[in-house]
């Protein structure tokens, strides 16, 4: 079926069938806005102050040719990776993601099928993670796919996790291991899509960070912002970066395209040097320093380099 | 400037200059999400009940050679447009928009020039309606200008305004003129860019209406839209619809691109025929049928005659 047939109406329909009704969805698709009950109300009258919520909001937009390729991608694939960017983004705060908005751009020569596939992969996490999709936008769009989701979550002031708490001493934590996708290449790279949602909230609930992010830009850049945020410098000790099988270093330190969490700790809060959170390894890879340091490689000998210039000419 | 010699923070920074802090905004652009303070919050404690709200979300986007055309309109129109459109969602719902988040999807041949009339045109209106910019997304866009906005909103529980509350019987209202942008042409039309928020508000306030919608696609289509959630028709009185100077009817029924309020009202709520709303004026055009009758217009003969496809087609 042709987008064409199916006509603007018939689409809107398709996509509104699909939504699932949270308890604090007042009004889903289908109205100019979507109406949404305050999430923290359902929490005050028992315990004001220990509940006190915030509103967590984040957009992330995957363009054809940019950000995916078809027809190497999926658009199943697609739709995951566009929700896994937000929930990722969510999830680096120490919230839950609630709501989503998406929007797509769609090429006239789409077929229905394909569009139906891409809100598979899109539902497929929406469902997994109880995020109610209560709109967004259906556009036409000129030669590239676009996909835009825009995303809602919800955090206790006390989880709350900022890139801008790390400390001179404190440790840098990371999950998981580092260059997966940029060792498998462009034409082999299967869809991984793996958000650190559940990882990431046990962090934030035991109170042991200061700082967290995500790590979609690649590990080295996700130093670099906590650093940015922080006014820190950093050390990271080359030999002890999880670097995943088939990858070498530097794909691990600047390739990207992971939803690993890059964070910060006390280091009295820190048991041992190499331990789990939920179902991801920690590895602990290098230390704040002061900001006048920059950020630096340390290999095993204890000798400091500097960053490649891709990652280092971003910290300005 | 090009857009390659500022490179990515750069235009990070630059965007994150523009940024004035609501009090309600704790964390705006330069983190993995925004964070906000739950709007409710702040009148709960004095008057729980009368003081609920609701949170609106919404999202629009705009793209080169669908919804604008470039060197035809300028940045800054360019980026009113997209505000209004937002806005004006917000508005039909009788809430009050509060904070925003921008995606640019940029052609690599523009300029930093162009990209701050862009974000010009929308800080006028954000720094208008008191809406905080607290985040977005830069992206490359291959080939066509893309601006996608997601606006946040509050509306009090009592005063909300859905498309779905229209009875048979109520009588059908407009604010201001119609066919207006679409007589004007495509060559010569000029930023028109006007939103009914306070009108909206005032309507909302009153509580007078039974459902509302903004008349972006049309106003016939407006009418069709509250009928088909409303589950209920719709007669429009030809002869009371009011036309533009320069335009003609067919072009106030099926142009769009006004943002002007439709909504529905008890008959014995409504004072005159025609009246005022805020600086705008208000038209009773029609009224709501029984959903059997579907949506007609009737002449000043009263004889009755179908839509033009255009806008009929679109009522399945």
């Amino acid at each position: 079926v042709k987008l064409s047939q199916l006509g603007e109406f018939g689409l809107i329909d398709l996509i509104a069938k699909r939504e699932s009704k949270h308890s604090d969805t007042v009004v889903g698709i289908g109205d100019d806005c979507a109406v949404l009950k305050i999430p923290s109300t359902r929490y005050q009258v028992t315990n004001k102050l220990q509940k006190a919520k915030y509103l967590l909001i984040t957009t992330d937009t995957l363009v054809e040719n940019v950000h995916f390729k078809l027809p190497r991608d999926s658009f199943f694939d697609i739709g995951q990776k566009a929700m896994i960017a937000n929930i990722s983004d969510i999830a680096a705060m120490g919230g839950i993601p609630t709501h989503a908005l998406v929007t797509i751009g769609l090429p006239e020569k789409i077929t229905v099928e394909k569009i139906k596939e891409l809100y598979r992969g899109i539902d497929s996490l929406a469902k997994r993670h109880k995020i109610d999709i209560v709109g967004g936008d259906t556009i036409s769009s000129p030669g590239a796919l676009v996909v835009s989701i825009t995303m809602l979550g919800e955090v206790e002031k006390k989880y709350l996790l900022l890139r801008s708490g790390a400390k001179v001493g404190d440790l840098i934590c990371v999950t998981g291991e580092f260059g997966g996708p940029a060792a498998e290449g462009f034409e082999s790279r299967e869809s991984k899509v793996e958000s650190r949602i559940r990882e990431a909230r046990m962090i934030a609930k035991k109170q042991i960070a200061t700082s967290m992010i995500d790590s979609s830009d690649g590990l080295v850049r996700s130093v670099i912002e906590i650093c940015r945020a922080s006014k820190v410098g950093a050390k990271i000790w080359e030999d002890r970066v999880p670097v995943a099988r088939g990858a070498v270093l530097d794909q691990a330190l600047y390739g990207g395209e992971e939803y690993e969490l890059v964070f910060t700790m006390r280091k009295s809060k820190v048991e041992s040097r190499k331990s789990k959170v939920g179902n991801a390894k920690m590895h602990i890879i290098g230390e704040i320093v002061m900001a006048k340091c920059g950020v630096k490689l340390m290999d095993a000998r204890g000798k400091l380099k500097a960053l490649k210039s891709g990652g280092y000419e971003h910290f300005r």
